[in-house]
């Protein structure tokens, strides 16, 4: 048997246009120290370069590694999800994710498996409007609205550090999962007891004229990020069963 | 645009016996992109140095405002919250913490408030024994096993990200969806949820004469697993009070 593929070797840094190559070295560095290889470089301006080695300290093999493109489309040609980090304020179309989120659906894109991309604009002007129409979503590391100059590989920090942080996640559920023996839930079963939590949560009048999709949309990111096996929902749908029963004898009595 | 979170007012980045100037301008760049500006230097090699001021960009107010100090009990003197950043296996009897934990007791303890210091150690060496001592707990950030060699400035990247993310759900920006970060639910609020949800099955009449424990042990070990924020648990709580209140209701029909 092959070994499944580690999300890691899934997801790909790119790097677009970037003027320092001191800044391709201390990205590649930022990379490894979470445990990330796949770097590739697009048009960078110097590259081989004295200051990458210099900045990439014990990561020359990332460097060393990486592709080169002449363009983002290229870069990006076989990967299912794009995410571009933008500034906040950019007029663009894109759904805007957190990093946290971006990590979330990368990671979780990545064991589907699909190639994803995680792509770093030019230190001063970022990416084009036509490199951003490449991407599926936007992602924006929340700084200072007074001072939102973040250096470029200490982006390529932040997003890493996320990046790992939702790898051991799953690689802990993923544990979790093959010690209980459980498969996890299908997406039909994940459907199923959410229907059934909505119905319950009208039930039990939870909602109390409120507008009910806030509080399904915060559930519904609980219990995906939670990666419930077949058991387990089973087990969740057997509670609200009983609350819906609670709820009809309820109504009856009025 | 956000407000400045007023925590990062009673929170100091300490920087000990920092050998090459160039970290210092960048930590100081990081933290003031998360909105910290407070700077603390113990004994730095060589400070003020060029290479500091090109490294800091925009944030040299950050440098000129740095406090210097000879030691680091100075510069924690009056502080009621240290936590010292570290490679995992330092045989050390502090508490442990995750950056994002790190994060939220800070934050909790500045809002008090408090005086919290965060402190780096030198680039190869990290922190002496002695340092440590004056440490409440350790602040570990996952890096890869394989290659943990994390920059000083990148260091302090992560950890100032996870600052504002604390700061910002704190100020309550969380809520408008503009960033997510809420603090993970504490010990006791896990608990407090978890003595509901058994109330909430014996209302209900989940169990039917089965035993309880079997049942509660699976859902700890699911809600356990999903790092529930305190905002999460509000609301699983908020539910299950639905679910009572309709047992109750159902019980006075009988």
């Amino acid at each position: 048997m092959q070994p499944t593929p580690r999300p890691a070797e899934r997801i790909r840094i790119v790097l677009v246009g970037t003027q320092h190559p001191g800044n391709i070295g201390a990205a590649a560095r930022a990379m490894k120290t979470m445990g990330l290889s796949r770097l590739a470089l697009v048009a960078p301006q110097r590259f081989p370069h004295a200051d990458a080695e210099a900045m990439a300290a014990g990561a020359g093999d990332v460097l060393e590694g990486a592709e080169r493109h002449d363009d983002l489309a290229a870069a990006v040609a076989d990967c299912r999800l794009v995410l571009g980090c933008t500034a906040r304020d950019r007029r663009i179309a894109l759904e805007q994710l957190a990093p946290r989120e971006a990590a979330a659906r990368a990671v979780e894109a990545a064991a589907e498996p699909v190639e994803v991309a995680l792509v770093f604009g030019r230190e001063r002007t970022g990416l084009e409007n036509a490199e951003l129409q490449l991407c599926h979503a936007a992602v924006h590391i929340p700084t200072d609205p007074g001072y939102s100059s973040l250096n470029l590989a200490a982006a390529v920090q932040v997003l890493a550090y996320e990046l790992r942080l939702a790898m051991l996640a799953e690689a802990g559920a993923a544990a979790a999962g093959t010690a209980r023996g459980e498969p996890p839930a299908s997406h039909a079963e994940m459907e199923g007891f959410f229907a059934q939590l909505a119905d319950t949560l009208d039930a039990i009048d939870f909602h109390k004229g409120r507008t009910p999709e806030a509080a399904m949309h915060k559930l519904r990111r609980l219990f995906l990020r939670s990666r419930l096996d077949a058991r387990e929902v089973r087990l969740l749908r057997g509670v609200l069963a009983d609350a819906q029963r609670m709820a009809r004898l309820a109504g009856d009595r009025e």
